[in-house]
């Protein structure tokens, strides 16, 4: 998108609060509390507070999915979908993104000062769940006054969010648009995981998560990443990218990036660690791989739910392959749950979520439409 | 098979030789010598030498690939295949099955002691290839009176080197069978190496390949095997082996082994610390990703080569997914080289090459039959 149609200067908002009696009760057992959320919020809630939607991120991500801070060169991460006219239309919506609890980005997470100690919480902070994470957003949006979510979308974990909320809260979800994901990590999603935190933990300046005042366990942290960064994309995507290109031709190598592929993830490794905690990124993968909305969790037998749904996958995605967002949609067919699905055929793998806008706002405005005001949107700026 | 219709048992040999003056010549420019080759050797070479059959090992196997050595317990890797009456009949057959140089199971390797200090090479040792591999493989073939190999064989790393070795050596290769393999590493293969490297790497014992007084570094190779077993493996035999089920039910998690798949890929990457050297692996799978045979590098375009090829893929393997052994048949069938291919259905992913035994029995029985003897073999013990 380019800047004229972005939703323009933003800036992120806190949202403290405290479940009576005083903390968040949270679905392993623990309580966390107060607690802090950091979101974003792009146009204007309505006078009956119905135009609401919420973004929910992925793993990594943050409250700023769209528009600029300042002189900022890069807009937020989902600013192609949200904007004046754009499938997220702040002519239309009011529009929020919260960032998850256990992150890093401004809401409460292990690198928070713990109120008892003084500290971080470091892994004293409590085992915490996708549901945990809709929990805390469930404050924010009450404390917004709002009722009904008209929508309710996120990719990958995000749309484990997206499920969530139509498990933990159904009347409060007119709509949901769960993209990329799953109702439960296979064993190979779970051993991906699994490596990427042993590769913090095994870097011995992670301390046992102890690090707040050394820095970063930085070699673990860009090597967690590196490995992730492989599972976004598709054999073709890299292919196209990088193909078996040489970044340096001396031959006698003593494991330098000698391909180009290699010098990218070291790049992609090495600035994730700027960007973004070693705990938050152990805390989260783990809430991913317990999530499991699987057998009859997801629509409790013989409940109603009228939420609808549009269900979207990607072909070369083989981190959340497409037969996964099939048995979403086999979960809520066989509940009566009025839902739609499309894959579409991009190249990218499971970073097309990102990538692949103009397909995915042409599913979003058309559903949105169809569902909101019973007609069919003209299409203004196709190709 | 059982322990009757094994080679019983057997030992290993080792060859050591310097390639005139001294040293043997490297593709990237070095030199190595004097070289070690280990080795073993089932069945009898017949007079005529014509009923030799090399077998290839992959990445982080041995020489030791049948039989028992003294009251062992587990035969050789490939012991499956290989017995008096198997696919690779000892009745008929002389098996022979080296270590690769570069590694750590009696050939010369980074571990070995460099002459020119008396200490390990570490990364003193130079860059190798898979064609040096197969150099020195020639030098051990020569000095058993070997003119022509009756068969080359091998899966993964040890199909590269099947396809070498017609690629170096034409006219000393009557047949060849690649299997799981490729004729060059896609960017996505090299990405996983390249991330199995950085895992050996970040580990700070690893002391930039000096370690070998210390102990080897554990961490980071024991995440350097975990990640290679989740690319061993299929999303369905994942779930077949592990599902979600867990091993620890203690939600209050601090990044424990909760998940079965979590507490195998830990049990196997610790086993495999205790028998691989960490600096092979950086030799062994940079030799991989520089290995590339595309593009009439495998048959010079005019050059008339009698060797005939069985390929054999499997269809859950996504890590040398049937594609590039689709690529292989394609660049020998445009090169006019007699070219039989199968994809096997297996379940298994990589590992299938280990583990399906039956069909893989089943086709290199028909296929030597069918290339030596001119008839189709009587199948004798098929359930």
């Amino acid at each position: 998108m380019s800047k004229e149609k972005s939703v323009g200067l933003v800036e992120t908002k806190y949202f403290t609060f405290a479940e009576p009696p005083n903390e968040l009760a949270l679905e392993f057992g623990g309580k966390l509390g107060p607690v802090t959320i950091a979101y974003e919020t792009y146009g204007a809630l309505n006078s009956d507070k119905t135009n609401a939607i919420l973004i929910c991120h992925a793993l990594s991500a943050d409250a700023h999915a769209a528009g600029y801070y300042g002189d900022e060169k890069d807009p937020g991460w989902w600013d192609g979908m949200i904007g004046p006219g754009n499938a997220f239309d702040t002519d239309k919506h009011f529009i929020i993104c919260s960032n998850v609890i256990g992150g890093c980005k401004g809401s409460t997470g292990p690198s928070s000062v713990n109120p008892a100690t003084g500290k971080p919480y470091a892994l004293d902070f409590p085992s915490i769940t996708i549901a945990d994470m809709v929990h805390a957003q469930r404050h924010l949006i009450d404390s917004l006054g709002i009722d009904k979510l008209m929508c309710v979308v996120g990719a990958s974990m995000g749309g484990m969010q997206a499920l969530q909320w139509v498990a933990s809260y159904p009347e409060r979800v007119r709509s949901a648009i769960p993209i990329a994901t799953a109702l439960k990590h296979s064993p190979q999603q779970i051993a991906f995981n699994e490596v990427v935190r042993q590769s913090v933990m095994a870097d011995t300046a992670w301390r046992e998560g102890n690090y707040y005042e050394y820095g970063q366990p930085e070699k673990g942290l860009a090597l967690a990443r590196m490995i992730g960064h492989i599972t976004f994309m598709s054999v073709q995507s890299m292919e196209e990218k990088f193909s078996r290109r040489l970044k340096n031709v001396n031959y006698n190598f003593k494991f330098g990036a000698d391909f180009e592929v290699e010098g990218y993830l070291r790049y992609k490794g090495d600035s994730f660690v700027k960007r973004f905690d070693a705990n938050s990124y152990l805390y989260i993968t783990k809430a991913i791989d317990y999530f499991d909305l699987s057998a009859g969790k997801l629509i409790p037998n013989g409940k109603k739910v009228d939420t609808r749904f549009l269900i979207i996958s990607f072909r070369s995605d083989w981190l959340y392959p497409s037969f996964q967002s099939q048995e979403i949609v086999r979960e809520l067919k066989m509940r009566h749950v009025d839902a739609t699905y499309c894959e579409l055929r991009s190249t990218y793998g499971h970073d097309a979520f990102l990538v692949e806008m103009e397909e995915q706002r042409d599913l979003v405005r058309h559903f949105l439409d169809k569902t909101f005001n019973g007609y069919e949107v003209v299409r203004e700026y196709d190709i």
